[in-house]
């Protein structure tokens, strides 16, 4: 039997019955709702998660590669949005998911790259469905809604051959930046009011606009109206994450995915400690240290092997490929972490952190210090 | 005949005859010094490049998991040094090698550490090899130089059942803080002094000290001393990077790895541009923000699809998941960077960024535009 204690580190965990919790948590936010929940696969990347989140929606996904739609296909999910700007190279690809009878749609913001998708799109002889990209805030990509090009850009989707106008599409990135719950609502807003305004001038100009789409995790908790949306895409609430926590997305309690990492060394004269867990295991996102937040945490929150408890207020402070950096405020509790002790790191970015691993390391529900199954996760392009 | 124009986006470039002068490079400065040179694979974790550093060299290498170790084992290097203190956890992997004849040493600079590893290893019936693990200034794990504790290691080290003293090791990471030849010199005789001395201290006491093993790139590069060392260990310097270039490791011209990322939009109003690699393509490493360095790149330096000429001042200002933000000093030049147009990024740090891949797309050194071979690379633990 393998055990958090018998495991070799570092490991990804992953907590079965939180990420069932944060599933049925947001699945039931909209089950009422009329709209349809797509989640984004991008944070989890496997098909033993995308099955939990999928339970009471229709099925459809999201996703950040063609090399998760792939693998995703392979496991028998048939309708998914690819919600990065779709580049011509890739038609091929797509061309050979459609034929597999997937149904996927892509987004782009550009009439270049449309009248470039069009005839690649014609040369592979698919019709691919296109969702105008708007941006509502985030100053990414996207149009803006309201803007003469959102028309332009989709009467020549609705025009070109080969292209097919679906609808529109935005994400609130800039949710990440808001530090109060006021903040939050009125990014949610936007957002929705971006997509519904895009959704009107399309629709005044004679254009379709099957799709309506918005989603990030924060606007998906706190949105107020989704009045005219047809479908809300977010992601990380399956797992959480510390930076997640701080702008209010979820409870510190509610994170499901922690590294297990083991105390390698002492430093009293630096008042730090070394875990097996570094730049590559946790990844060098430094999220936490954005400004208007509660608390820095470096690289990582450290917690005890059940991941229960943090161990006083010590984090990683520093990284090096293999190497973590213990610290705390205060004198370093060296008593509660001797040479040799297993730690639970909650990630500060846990999309980034679980890209580092093959795959999760999952806690039994029935015994949380049984590790039970390996869910493998796709990696890559 | 797969090109750099017709890959798909993100990819992983391996300029192959970079790579070979670099390597040869650094072997031909240890060739007549009688120190032998053991390269670290922790940043290429790929046969293919270990074989071109191991050329002209005794061929043992370096690693910073026991999956390297493993991988290379299983493609037939047999001298082994496992660079992270050790823990009594990973014995019956280490004990697996030896059994299969492999020569693989460990590292450790706990008492407490030694008696555990010491009862793993004669439960394993092997007795394992251990160096003891000194910090030269680099203020991460290690003892000292020069104090008692050092002799107190070693000699359990020595009587213990089950491990044995194999010799000292110092890594002097803090070369990566220095601005100046005169300073990374002084760095490397520090690192080496550390070493030397802790190996007079264990000889003093009696007790053996067979391998006096020291090692970064920046003062394997610049040091001017190797008087009574045995061993330089060292890895970056097959690739280098942006910030090994800041640092005066090498060249810009000498970097060998890149990531082919294609432009997928235009913001003039934000004077900037967006590309298919983000976060995980490129790693989130900072390194050339750090203090004193002549220009902080942000997340990669941005040069044409040849990777022969930067474009203007334009670097990776931003990384999302899977999208990156050019950005660039003064007016964004749009006109040199069309929607669709091919770029390729230097890294920060090449051993973050290569990570994120399975393996290296490498040019053929008779047509540089020419993609030959796939090298696959080994990540994890």
């Amino acid at each position: 039997m393998t055990t958090l204690a018998s495991l070799e580190t570092p490991s990804l965990i992953l907590d079965r019955e939180k990420l069932e919790q944060n599933a049925a948590r947001m699945t039931a936010r909209f089950a009422a709702s009329g709209l349809r929940l797509r989640p984004h696969m991008k944070s989890a990347k496997s098909i033993d998660v995308a099955r939990i989140a999928l339970a009471g929606n229709f099925g459809g996904i999201t996703v950040s590669t063609l090399k998760e739609a792939e693998y995703f296909a392979d496991h028998g999910i048939d309708d998914i949005t690819y919600a990065v700007s779709l580049v011509p190279e890739k038609l091929p690809r797509v061309a050979r998911l459609m034929r597999r009878g997937v149904r996927i749609g892509g987004i782009t913001d550009s009439l270049t790259m449309a009248e470039a998708i069009s005839r690649r799109a014609v040369a592979e002889g698919v019709v691919v469905d296109l969702m105008i990209e708007l941006d509502s805030g985030e100053r990414r990509g996207g149009l803006t809604a309201g803007s003469a090009s959102v028309v332009d850009l989709g009467r020549a989707l609705h025009d070109l051959p080969g292209t097919r106008l679906a609808g529109v599409l935005t994400h609130a990135g800039n949710s990440y930046l808001c530090r109060s719950l006021e903040a939050l609502r009125e990014v949610a807003e936007q957002e929705r009011r971006a997509a519904v305004t895009a959704a009107a001038q399309l629709r005044a100009a004679g254009l379709p606009c099957e799709v309506v789409s918005v989603g990030s995790t924060p606007t998906a908790t706190h949105g107020l109206s989704h009045a005219d949306l047809t479908e809300m895409r977010c992601g990380v609430y399956m797992f959480g994450d510390v930076f997640q926590h701080e702008i209010g997305s979820h409870g510190l309690e509610d994170i499901a995915v922690s590294v297990l990492a083991t105390v390698i060394g002492h430093r009293p004269d630096l008042d730090a400690a070394l875990i097996d867990a570094g730049g590559l295991a946790l990844s060098k996102d430094r999220s936490t240290g954005a400004p208007g937040l509660a608390e820095d945490i470096g690289f990582g929150m450290v917690m005890d092997e059940s991941g229960a408890r943090r161990i006083g207020r010590v984090r990683v402070g520093h990284v090096y490929q293999e190497h973590g950096m213990l610290v705390s405020d205060g004198a370093f509790p060296f008593d509660q972490l001797p040479v040799g002790a297993r730690v639970r790191v909650l990630p500060n970015h846990v999309c980034m952190t679980a890209a580092m691993y093959d795959g999760y390391r999952v806690l039994d529900p029935a015994d949380p210090r049984r590790v039970g199954d390996f869910w493998p996760r796709v990696n890559g392009w």
